[in-house]
């Protein structure tokens, strides 16, 4: 077991330590959990990540209401204990099945769904500060990556400039004891939301010729895909660059990889990529590249409810994103990133994100 | 250009020199297309897959109603001839924005929307008898592989018993001229339905234990994993075995696997697998294995629905298989593959994928 490994273990026993210090001094044991909602959210203006506040709330076992939860979050909190002394780790969905049952002389189960348990593991990852990878929790794998970087995952040497037009799919759980980068001749990342967009550049060896890593979330940037965003930007230094379609939710997919979202505002401090930098596709792009107009997608009245929501985030505040935004709500057209194909097939890898690098077109 | 890309290209242009013919001739061109309907769809009892019949339908160039399609097959055919003979391939989203264009003149556009070009597509494939991979146009890529074997990818050479815990992301394209094998020891295939009860089996090597490769489809086997496995059962003469929720949506996406889809039966010759087995999740499995009754998910109406559909398809005509469906709708319980780990996290690896392979508790 690493030094990682043993840390996340001393915080879990730390939390039954303390409940049994309270048992035994004759008190009603509680934990003490960070509040998740908006009301403990803000944006860090200096850190640049939205951050969660220092709102905590009780949750005691001799309490009608909180009993149930209490149980819940230990009952979580050993099976997690478990996988990190197996060297396991597990999905959110198994730990619920594996942590489920009906309890004994009852018809009482622990937990009825995994809509009960997933905000459990939420508080627990809050309660002790650990990420769920540290408590040896997956989520999806989504994603691939290719480039000039050779890593080592799980004991195996891989080198992610031979991977073909497949690519090594991103796993969940990324963190250094398990995914080491070693040899590397990358000057920058480049992080597509769209699997086919990462296939057309991979396709063309775009990661060769401008020395980039090269990743795709297939569409909203998956868990071990910003976690790995992060340890590149941080610990080789490569500035990050986005590229999503050109509609709200192509916006807010490039703010959760920067600052992190709302929902899971604990993690920011371990995901987020502050520095990084939306490459397109922007609303000024049809006109600067000259997009053909039958190209260009109605926007509905979802995405303006979203683009006026999008307005008033703190981390939205900046004059060019404003304009960026007015300017979809102006004009009423979205474009996807397929859009530049109507300009040719390798448009996108020979002349779109070459300018836009050269001519620093981006948005940060 | 290799053989295969010659032949497809050789058919392309037959189609359009056969409609050159035409308008020398002073007839009026028209294409003769495959209907793609279930009327049009039968189960082959002899090669046990789902196969298109001989049923025409007319596309004509003068002819109020059918010229533009006559003409969008046309045009979507030279966008394939072109990425043919570039080397290129790209999705079919990228060729719907790349064909789509304000015709001069007019204020009419080739292709309103992708639900237009995706069915030209398939037009074009049952009509010139090649798979939209062998018109250079890909899927999803979704799914990855580990394993005893090693494999090229468009030139690049993968070991796919060094895959860490990512693993070899499959491409949507396979086919022999871009993914070959070389080196393996596998005995069997498995394909698992999900990522994360994939993630299970690589995380404890049960494929290092068992000389299996494991792939995953992240749901419904996407197109590059079902060749892949085509392939593999067909190149390698290895047994294909399949592991799904127990619900209807599962045991559909094995018959797909196995004999293809009502859809897309024109692909059934080249994708399925008729010697598929499905290992589970089966709706004997919780008396068999001793489930706790915890875990059972009651069926919903839509579930029965379904089940009721799959009684009557030929392909589940089998005595074993009307069981299986039976006892679903008698016991109106399914379970999730996750059920497993209700018995602990690596049941599924150490005790119920191993016990049944051994005492081939399978349906095939």
């Amino acid at each position: 077991m690493d030094e990682r490994d043993t840390k996340t273990l001393e915080k879990i026993r730390a939390l039954a330590f303390q409940a049994l210090a309270e048992v035994r001094a004759g008190k009603n044991p509680h934990l003490s959990i960070p509040v998740r909602a908006l009301s403990n959210v803000s944006f860090d203006e200096r850190e640049r990540v939205i951050r969660l506040g220092d709102n905590k709330q009780q949750r005691a076992f001799f309490h009608f209401k909180q009993a149930k939860l209490f149980m819940q979050t230990f009952l979580i909190a050993e099976k997690c204990k478990k996988l990190i002394e197996a060297g396991a780790t597990t999905s959110i969905r198994d730990i619920y099945y594996d942590a489920k049952h009906t309890i004994a002389g009852s018809r009482e189960n622990t937990f009825d769904d995994q809509a009960e348990s997933d905000p459990v593991i939420e508080d627990l990852e809050v309660t002790i500060d650990a990420l769920r990878e540290e408590l040896h929790l997956r989520a999806e794998n989504r994603g691939a990556m290719v480039g000039p970087m050779t890593i080592v995952d799980t004991g195996d040497t891989i080198d992610l400039r031979r991977m073909g037009s497949g690519g090594w799919s991103v796993p969940s759980i990324v963190e250094e004891n398990r995914i080491s980068f070693t040899k590397h001749e990358a000057k920058f990342v480049l992080f597509v939301e769209k699997g086919a967009v990462w296939s057309r550049l991979n396709e063309d060896k775009f990661w060769a010729a401008h020395q980039c890593i090269l990743i795709h979330g297939g569409g909203m940037a998956a868990r071990g895909t910003r976690r790995l965003l992060r340890r590149m930007h941080e610990e080789l230094n490569l500035p990050v660059y986005v590229i999503t379609d050109n509609d709200p939710w192509g916006f807010y997919i490039y703010s959760v990889i920067k600052q992190g979202s709302i929902n899971l505002a604990y993690e920011s401090m371990r995901m987020a990529v502050p520095q990084a930098r939306f490459l397109g596709v922007s609303s000024f792009d049809p006109e600067r590249f000259d997009f053909p107009g039958s190209v260009a997608i109605k926007v509905e009245d979802e995405d303006e409810r979203r683009a006026e929501q999008l307005l008033k985030y703190d981390w939205f505040q900046d004059k060019r994103w404003q304009a960026e935004i007015k300017q979809m709500l102006k004009t009423k057209n979205k474009y996807e990133i397929e859009a530049l194909s109507s300009k040719g097939i390798r448009y996108i890898t020979q002349q779109y994100i070459p300018q836009k690098l050269e001519q620093k077109i981006w948005l940060d």
